[in-house]
Order: structure tokens, then sequence, then C-alpha cells
């Protein structure tokens, strides 16, 4: 088997290298003339002056009468001043000022008083509600510098100034190039191998964002001289190009080998993760970057270095990057091997803000879905301790994060449905909820990093549900517990049981799929365990752990299992047998602070509302409790 | 004259009437069906389950092979384990699982030892190095919830998920109508009296920004049928129409008669200025907008409202709008008749941002290229003091803010000119420049409110320049005077000088114009009139102020005066004729804190180099120091 080496150079030091070369190798935007009217969010090329002063002429700021100001001189209620039509002339709001006259009477300050004559109480002083010649912008004035974006507000000075016309990069096209044997184009129905190539969706929309254009070829497969000839191709037609996978030094990767055939490979593996296997490039005078096929792995290439090539196309030294400070919810080990980009969750709670990180396998796309933001963990860092202060790189808004309702705790589709609900009514406000099980949840409340989450814990001494455990974890008064469901959890199993599964206890003899620890289906699948006079070493895959509802009856699905506890409406969406083990309480726990909170108040409203209770025996599975 | 009357209906209340009747006239938004591979960007209508899971297979997550993991157990260095052909297969990252296989041993962690046997000195427990069937997504599971704009992440999450087409809003069609005799589309020479229609373009862009489609109609005059004509064949295409200028209830303002004749008016006249004359109104269920033609009254609606509609399109209770705290720098005097909208540049000194507010003319579209953001001064307030803190809702990205080097004082086209050359040299930060005069800078630095000001201010007592004023007005050791350049201050006068001016005390037999208060080159006009013994009172328009050079030229070059002092670039710009009358020092006054900050340094290193110094020979009336 072959296996090559990467590099591991700090990501500093490969961009360096990298953009010192693309600059050498004369890599800089092209431009084209447009007309202003069409510029908004173009980038000039030059410094733009006004070729005219705006207004161009001297001209009566309201409707009225123009006069000559000193012909006015002495009016005042005691002694006022009739004005003859020799003395004026009838302007409206944008007219010039007629010769020899300097001031605008309004309107609202004439009396009429027969044969076209005007008496006036007040007098005027020169150049009063008149917009003198240069009041908005003068000849001459820059009313840009180079590199600018063009706001809608510049695109009018600019026409103000009699700008009609102006350089301005011209948006780069970056060729996209997938390549892989196994990849197929989206699909609804994917054969087992196939992957379904999304990376070049996920990459065009960040180059959209980046301001480039984007042409994505057809996948190539995994044969050197069809990527040699497909980059060949992009290469005269494009003013950058990405090898999307292949950017490793695996069996079937010849990015770097490709890249270098055709011009220069500046670096290949960086001590980023994830995205170690990227190769930096540069043929024809033009950025060529093999990214990594794991998804994850690009988008980091892309934020972190696509986008600042495309930042020197326009001129740019670097690009904006907002950041925030926030708490982190959750301690994060790290690697000293490499600076790792960890995706976060982002809310603002009791006024400050919570950062909760999320999975970080490099195939998870959805990490970066529900990712507000990307908290960097440096090279020569071992790993950072919660509670600590991190800046993290923004992707949300910050606005948003400030109308967040956060949930974190046990996982229940319903969740989801409730966001929907509010969304659809037009709620101010996102609801984001994280999967960390009903003990998780007790933790969340207790140390202010949510607002509410969801539980159901079994006191097995008792049978009851949730109180004594909120007595025991939290300081009394903290939390309040708020009516949610009736749910019913039983065992999962494939269509029509074909290992005749009739209780719980016949999991000792299948493959179990089990959830994670703290969930509070695995405290209830204990307490059976227990029941039964089980052992956990007595079931196969009982340290098979799965985070929700749905992962446990996927895996089912799929064959990896036999057998999983969990509630109705997972095992209905996909097909699956359901046998009824007992009914549980699944309640929210609320911050007693956040509990008259608006978004709060919203979300219980909702789950409340007859609409929503309708949904949920769509589902099926739950009671009103 | 005819004269109507607007209401002056509070903002809030306009809103409320307004939106409740769009929304009982059925105003939302249309959908249209789309490629995934295309939705970045566009608004979801409804929530989005995944159709498979992502992987929809067990996936190999290494290169290695494939093995039953019990198959491994009790391999170790001192035990190790020997895998024959029949024990593994081959896979590469991303294959599927062969049927019987558990776990995946990564090529780096397999000895070849001859025959296509590999020897293995730790095992692997089930599922290792596997990316299990939705271990990233699973089938069922809502990816994204109602009316959720796409993101690239999200787009490729959706792929994932086997959803190739998903419904989105389709882009509103929102018609302009630009109106009124006087106006003309966009030249570089329009004739006395024409109005360039640049506030459409502005429109465009904005509407752009708020993911609607724009198409921009003829210009059609203030003629009652041509207008009506107009507005119902736009109605007929489009979502939303604006109809820009004739909003008000001057002679020739129809919007609102016509609004009415084709459908309701529910507002005219709302209590903001500027902004004031708007009409809000609805025709065939789609909202019809009547627009001020002052370009700020109109940004400030379509800011206000226009967005608002588009977000009540798309489902959204309000927009997102980014506001932070800032100091305001400068007491504002605001009416009680409405609220008041002030644009702001806004930067970051020393940890704290502050506001500065800029020109408040309603026809001063550059008060809002220049604008960092807006305060709104609630309609119940007189007025807010110097150093309040106060809500400034964005214009320019916070982050942007961080990064400005602010400079407040004399006006020099020379600050602009170097704002570009950094610019051009991808400089990481910004510049903003304020004109206030010399004795602004002084304030403005000794009150933390920039880092630094130009200034030329003349010891009338001992002919030196600026180091008297430092000493006099900033606590001892706070300021740095840093070298800046010798100027030509003179006359200017129209080509020709048919007047026949000589010497400065000419300017008492012509129309002058003058600077404002605080000027150094009104100090020095001060100064001169003083010595050729003439009063303030003797001289026509000395009390006429501009605020910078080019303005006191282009005033000159419009005959509105006949002579005022200024340096010799405005002078050149404008081609008139320049009468020297003195040199003078022009150098920049720094906050001793900021003396070395590296914004600071890069300023002085342009300000110093070759190439500017070329650039200053060019501009002409400039000496090196």
């Amino acid at each position: 088997m072959k296996q090559n080496y990467l590099n591991n150079l700090p990501l500093d030091t490969a961009k360096q290298v990298y953009y010192a070369h693309l600059k050498q190798a004369g890599f800089s935007g092209k431009t084209e003339t447009v007309a202003v009217t069409d510029a908004c969010g173009r980038v000039i090329k030059h410094a733009a002056y006004a070729h005219i002063c705006a207004p161009h002429y001297n001209a009566s700021a309201m409707d009225g009468v123009a006069v000559k100001a000193a012909a006015t001189f002495g009016a005042s209620e005691r002694t006022p001043l009739r004005l003859t039509p020799a003395d004026y002339t009838v302007v409206d709001t944008g007219d010039p000022l007629p010769q020899g006259c300097d001031a605008v009477i309004m309107v609202e300050d004439l009396m009429e008083c027969g044969e076209e004559q005007y008496q006036i109480i007040r007098s005027v002083v020169p150049w009063q509600n008149v917009r003198q010649v240069g009041e908005d912008i003068c000849m001459g004035d820059m009313i840009a510098p180079s590199g600018t974006v063009l706001t809608p507000a510049l695109c009018g000075a600019l026409l103000a100034g009699g700008i009609t016309k102006i350089e301005v990069f011209k948006k780069p096209l970056v060729g996209i190039i997938p390549t892989g044997d196994e990849i197929v184009p989206p699909t609804e129905n994917p054969a087992a191998g196939d992957i379904i190539e999304f990376n070049s969706t996920v990459f065009k929309g960040m180059l959209g964002q980046a301001d480039a254009d984007v042409k994505v070829y057809p996948i190539t497969p995994d044969k050197k001289d069809k990527i040699r000839a497909a980059l060949e191709n992009a290469l005269a037609e494009c003013d950058m190009v990405l090898i999307s996978a292949g950017s490793s030094a695996g069996r079937d990767d010849y990015t770097s080998e490709i890249i270098a055939s055709l011009g220069t490979v500046l670096v290949h593996g960086i001590a980023v993760k994830p995205g170690k296997p990227a190769v930096l490039g540069e043929a024809c005078g033009k950025p060529v970057i093999g990214l990594p096929g794991y998804p994850v792995s690009a988008i980091v290439i892309m934020d972190e270095i696509v986008r600042e090539v495309l930042a020197m196309y326009y001129g740019k030294a670097q690009c904006a990057r907002e950041s925030v400070k926030a708490v982190l919810a959750k301690k994060l080990v790290s690697s000293l091997k490499y600076s790792e980009y960890v995706r976060v969750s982002l809310g603002e709670i009791g006024g400050k803000l919570c950062a909760a990180p999320l999975a970080r396998g490099a195939g998870v796309i959805t990490s970066f879905t529900k990712a507000d933001g990307v908290l960097i963990v440096p090279q020569n860092c071992e790993g950072i301790e919660a509670g600590t202060e991190v800046d993290i790189r923004l992707n949300t808004p910050a606005e948003a994060l400030k109308h967040t309702l956060i949930i974190t705790g046990s996982h229940d589709p319903l969740i989801d449905e409730a966001a929907d609900f509010l969304a659809k009514r037009g709620a101010p406000f996102r609801v984001c909820s994280t999967h960390v099980g009903s003990m998780g949840a007790i933790y969340a409340v207790r140390d202010g990093l949510a607002h509410m989450g969801g539980i159901h814990l079994l006191d097995t001494a008792t049978g009851e549900y949730n109180t004594s455990y909120v007595q025991k974890y939290l300081p009394a008064g903290s939390g309040v517990i708020q009516k949610g469901v009736g749910r019913v959890q039983g065992l999962m199993v494939k269509k029509g049981n074909p290992l005749g599964i009739k209780e719980f206890k016949d999991i000792a003899r299948v493959r179990y799929v089990n959830r994670q620890r703290g969930a509070g289906t695995r405290i209830l699948c204990d307490y059976l365990l227990a029941q039964s006079g089980l052992e956990p070493e007595q079931i196969e895959g009982y340290r098979n752990e799965e985070f929700t509802h749905t992962a446990v009856a996927a895996s089912i699905a799929a064959g990896n299992a036999d057998a999983g506890l969990g509630i109705y409406s997972a095992a209905k969406m996909y097909g699956l047998e359901f046998i009824p083990i007992c009914n549980e309480t699944y309640a929210f726990l609320v911050d007693k602070r956040y509990a008259e909170d608006p978004m709060v108040r919203a979300f219980f409203e909702v789950l409340y509302s007859p609409e929503f209770r309708q949904r949920l025996d769509e589902m099926g599975g739950y009671s009103v409790q």
C-alpha cells in the first residue's frame, strides 16, 4: 500500500509562504468599467473624485418665493413688508435661484394680500432656504478612496458628483473541480458507497459571499490524466481553481502531484485540524488549491485561506472577521500538533455570551450548519477550561445572538417542531437547542448556560419523574419545572420483529444500541436492566452510544444493531416496530430568572397551543398532561 | 398657492396601522421551487427534514482494512496478531463497510509481513474508524426550520440529507417610479435646474441588500395622469411599488392622491426627521409607498419601513438591526415634533466607541456615505449632551470600527489622498476624517475623540504656528505636534481676476466667502483683517461660512462670492486665480497615547514617502518642511 507523508506547516507560515509567492507570480484583480447605476456592492479600483458640484447650481430648498435677501431686511410683526411681483419669483423645491436672488421665503411665511402681493413679517438672510452650489459635494472632492466597496449611498453620491461610469474589480471566476470515483451528483436515492457531492455547493455559496463568480466542473474520477486535463481546462477559463478531494497522501490522492506538474506546490499539509491535508499551489500565475474531501476540513481551508486569497485579488490586506468574547461552556482538550478549529453555538444569557462546542468530526457538515462561530485553539495550547473567556470568530450576526432561546438538555423532536412553529409565527428570536441528555439540562441550567432544557429523569427509588433530581442538583428555588408532555418509551426493533423481542430483558440476546451517559433514556435503560437482574456486561453493544432517539432508530434501521430504547415518534419515522415499555414525563427545567422571559413564554404558548397538540398527535406517542 | 397639510403620526403608530392593514390585505411572500445547489441565500418556506441519513451507509473513515472488531481482540505489542486475506478487506476512506465488518484498522497501524498478511499490535473496538449510518444527519431530523436563510453549510446539509429541490420565497419584485419635471437621468453635464436622478440607484442598492429584485421605471413628469398610469402599470408587474418624490403636500405633489384613487392611503406624514412627507398606501393587495424626494429623507423611510415590509414578505417579524453603544462626541439639539435620525461616524478610540454627528440636511447624500450608523433621537427628547452613552444602529460592520484611524480637525485634501495611498497599500484599517477646523482638532484630541487632527494655527502675537495653542489648550505632554507640510494660503478669485483684487484688504469692496469659526483659515482671515485695519462688519459675506477649501472655491466658481481665503490646490481644482498671501505650517496634533499606534505610524510613513511628495507636487501649493 502506498503511503505518502504530508508536511505539518504552521498556518501562519503556510500563509506567508503562499501569499508571498502569489504576489510574486503577479496575482491581482482584473477590472472592468460599469455603469454606476449597476455598481452597488462592487469594489472600485481607483479613488473617485467628483466631476461636478452637487447641487451644481443654487437651488431652492423650499416651495416659496425667491428674493434678494437685502430687500427683506427690517420686516417684522410691527413693520410688515409687502412684496410686489417685481420683488420675487415663485420657486418650487429644487428650482434654480433666478439671477439676482440669494434667498427663498417659504410658502408658510407668505401672507397673500391680493394683486399677487405677499406680506412678510420676518426677513431672510442671504442664502437662507437655498442649497448653495456644492452644499453636498464639491467638484474635485474625493468621494471614496481606492478599494472601497460601493454602498447604495456611495452610488448615489457618485451620480450626484457627475460620475456615471466607474472602474471596478471584475468578479474573479473560481473553478471548482470535484474529484473522486465514489462521488455522485446530488440525488435522493444514493446507492451504498455513493458519496453525494455537496462540497462544491458549499464552496459555491462561500465564494459568492466573498464576491466571486463560480463555475462548477463535472465530477472527475480519481484518474491522474483526467484530473490533470480538467485542471488545464479550468486554468484556461478561470482566475483561480479549487480541486475538491484527493489533497491528502493516500492511494488515490493526486492533487499535489498534478499541481506540481503544471505549476508549483508551495504547501502540502498545514497544522490545522480539521483541514490538514490541503495543497496550496500556483499555475499560470493563478492560485490552485487542493481542498480536503471532508466537508468540515474543506470549509476551514476555504475560510482561512481561499477567502484571504480573494481579498488579495481585491487588493485588501485582510478579510474583515467579526469576533466576540464568550465564555466557554465546556472544557476543551486539544492537540499540540495542530491549531484546532472548534465550531461552537453561541447564545446570550444573563448578558454574557456562552460558547458551546459542537461535534468535532471532520465529516459532520451539521456542525457547521449549527455553528454560530469558530473557536481557534492555538497549536501550543493543550486545552481550555470551562468558564474561560475566549475569542470566537462569528458566523452568525452578533445581533441575532442577543435574541436566542437556548434549550440544552434531553433530545426530543418536539423542540425542533416548536422552533418551527415559532418561526412560522414570526417570533423575533431563534431557538438554539443542544442535545446533552437530561442531566446535561440540569448542569446547564445550574451553571447559567441555558434558559431551559428538556428532562425526563426517573427517580428509581420513588418511580417519580424529575422533581427529586432538581431538588438534589439545583439550589433551592433556582429552577422551575414546567409541564411538557407524556411520552411512551419502548424498544425499537426491525419491521416484523424478526428476532421476536417481547420485553426489555430480551435485549440480552441481541445487539443493543444505547444512549449516552446522562441521557434520561440511559437512566431508564439502567433501571430496567437492574429490574431485569441483568448486568451491562451481558448486553452486546451497551457501550455503543448514540445521542438522539433518531440516531438510535437509524442505527437499527441500518442493521448496525437489533434493538434500542427510544420514543415512538422516532420508531415511526424509520418504519420500525415499537414495543412500548413505559410512560414517562418529559418536562422542561427552566432557570427561574427566565421563567417570565418573553422567549420562554412564547415557547410554552406554542407548546400548549391546540395547533401544536395536533402536530404532536401526528408525530405519535405523546400525551397531553 | 395651493398648500396642503400632512399628518405627523408617530412612527410606531404609523407602522402599526400600516402593517396591520397590509396583513389584512393578504400581503405575503410567493414561493418557487429551486435546486438546492442554487439555493444559497434563499429563504425556505417550510421546515426541511432529512430524506435520508448521512452517511446513508456505514463508511470507512480512513484508508486501511475493514475487519470484524472481535477478531482483533487481544492484539498487543507482546501478542501481535496476524491478519490473513480472509480476515480483512482493503478499504479507502468513504468505502462502504463490507458485510460482517464493523471496524477499520488504519493503514498506519498495519505492518506488511508478506503473502498479503498484516501484523497488528492493537485491537480495534466495534465501529472504530467507521462513520456509522446517520453520524451526521438522521433521516427525519429537521435540518432547518421555516423561514431559515440558507447558508452554504445548510445547502450542503440539505444535499447530504437527500434533498435536491426546495421551496423558497420568490424574491419580490419592487418597482421604482422616479417622478419630477426637473429630474434627469444620470449625466456628467446637467444644465442648471436639472436634478440628477440618483435616488432610484440608492433604493435599488438597498432593496438588493434586503433580497428584493428591482425594476426602475422611466422618469415620469409631475402630471397626475402620467404618474397614475405608471403606477397602474407597475402594480401589474411588481409585488410592491415605490414612488420617488411628490410625496409631500406641495403644488406638484400627487403621490398621495394617486395612491388613494387606486387603493388606500393609510398614512401621509410621519413624525420623523428627515423623512416626514412619506405616504404609506396599498393597492391591489400590494404595498405602495411614496418616498420623499430628498435622498436622506427617502433613505430613512427605506430603512425604517420598506425594509420591514420586505421582512413581512419573507414572514419575518422584524429586521435584524445591529446596534452598538457609543459615546456622543458633540451635543445634539432635537425637536419635540419628530423623532430624529442623525447620521454619525463612528470610531473606536481608547477602547470606547465615539459617535460624531454628521451634517443633518435632508439633501446631503454624503452624510449617508460617511455614516457608520444612525442615532435615533426619540420624539420626546429635546437633545442629548456630549459624553452621553447612546445606541447607534450600525451601517458599518462593528469589526471595521475597531480598525479606524480617526482624524478630526482642519480640512486639507491631502488627508483624503493619504487615505487613498493607505488603501492602495492594503492597509488593514480605514481613515475616517472630519472637518471641524484647527480648534476642533485641539478639542477632539483633548477630549479623547480623535487619534489626531490637522492644525494650522497662527499665533498672531508671535507669528509662529501651532505650538502656543497646544500649550494653552492641552495638558502638558498629552499631545505631540507631528510635522506636516508647508502650504500657501491666498485669495481665490474668478479666472482673469475681473475685480482686480491685489491684496487682502481688497476684500472690503467685493463679496467675500468666509470659513467657519475655529478654522485655522478663519483665524488667519481675522488676523489679516486686523492688520489691514478692517472690521468684520465692513466685509460683505463675512458671515457666509463654508467648511472646506473646496467649498469656498466652489462658491466663487459659481459666482455666489467674489473672493475667499484658501489653499492653492483648491483654487487650481476650480480653475480660479490665486493671489498668494502667506506661507503657513500645516501640521498634525497627535494624541500622545497613540503616537506609536501602527495606524498613526502608517499614516506618517505615507505622508513622508517620496511617492506622496510627488502627489503633493501635482496638487500644487505645498512645500516639504
